[in-house]
């Protein structure tokens, strides 16, 4: 079984939703672990195997480590049949791995400028800015519900999370708010929120502990 | 046939070379145009429909664009039966998505600061420096002659590339600079040169007509 090196409420967070969605959160260990957190909370977890001590990081059954969450969540949905990407050799595929590697090649680095107040020259011309995010969204939902069109993918809960965890990085476009919401309703928001307050009254139990 | 917008000596070079090792070159329509340099040469070109002008871009048979290196890198690899990448379900498979997100993940955003001269917290803590990206390559090469092991794969392409064209961000360690000729060896460089200078002449017969 692989097991997950999870913290709640993180960027491993949505990796728990995605194991939900697919009824696989059995299939998987789970182990809660504590991360430094940007208001200066947390600790990095010798627990963690993670090279830096971040979430997520997925060992597989053979041992190997897997880091960067469009790397874990393409692995958890092809080790367990693909059912929500593309399969090789069908029409989507190109435009699902273009938005799984847009996830960590420009949405994260713009929202990490956009919420820390970044402002450089040779950040901007390389990453762009949440504007042509927003462009970049916005035309691909003018094709249907979700980004790949009708079919919620592994690209949707991936990229909308940060604007579920962060609603105050939302972008004021009503089509990129309503995906979000789509993508939100798709998920089981009350059993991942029971799910993270459990794993956060363990995470305290070992602290105090 | 797929459509390949491409600018020399650019980060759209990789999967030139990428085409030319699975000897696909004339199964992809190449076209040459132009992008903003950073000594503030070049400029967007009209005729290239990524977004935001940025290269590579790739326009596949049914029409969609695929943007970001390792989604074009991956898409062509399995377009072309997936010579150079582990198949789904097989015990390399996991490492292989974890390096192909690292590069845009991690990699791009550490040489972006590195080569601007960028020195943030926020950004440091999400992103980390090279002295990290150098343990994760040092210790992934402790493996084998490549990043998965004894053979080349995609991952070898896209991470070794920034090292390739720009030689003063190679991190002064002997196993990463051991791989980056390993890679360098197994991709015909005189065919590339004489490819990229076909390539430059085309684009200032352009700007000059």
């Amino acid at each position: 079984m692989p097991t997950l090196y999870h913290s709640p409420n993180s960027r491993s967070s949505r990796v728990i939703a995605q194991l939900m969605l697919m009824k696989k959160l059995d299939a998987v260990e789970i182990v809660t672990v504590d991360v430094p957190r940007h208001d200066g909370a947390g600790r990095r977890d010798p627990r963690n195997p993670h090279p830096e001590g971040k979430v997520p990081y997925l060992v597989t059954d053979e041992g190997q480590g897997i880091r960067e969450s469009a790397a874990i969540m393409m692995y958890l949905d092809e080790l367990f049949g693909q059912p929500f990407s593309p399969q090789i050799g069908t029409p989507d595929r190109g435009r699902y791995l273009s938005w799984m590697a847009y996830s960590g090649g420009v949405l994260e680095p713009v929202l990490v400028a956009a919420f820390s107040g970044l402002d450089h020259a040779a950040f901007k011309s390389t990453f762009r800015s949440m504007e042509e995010v927003c462009t970049a969204l916005e035309t691909a939902l003018e094709g249907g519900c979700f980004l790949l069109g009708d079919a919620l993918c592994v690209a949707d809960i991936l990229l909308a999370s940060p604007f579920q965890w962060a609603p105050h990085l939302m972008p004021d476009s009503p089509a990129i708010k309503a995906w979000v919401k789509r993508v939100d309703e798709r998920l089981d928001g009350d059993a991942i929120a029971a799910f993270e307050a459990k794993a956060m009254k363990e995470l305290s139990a070992l602290e105090d502990a």
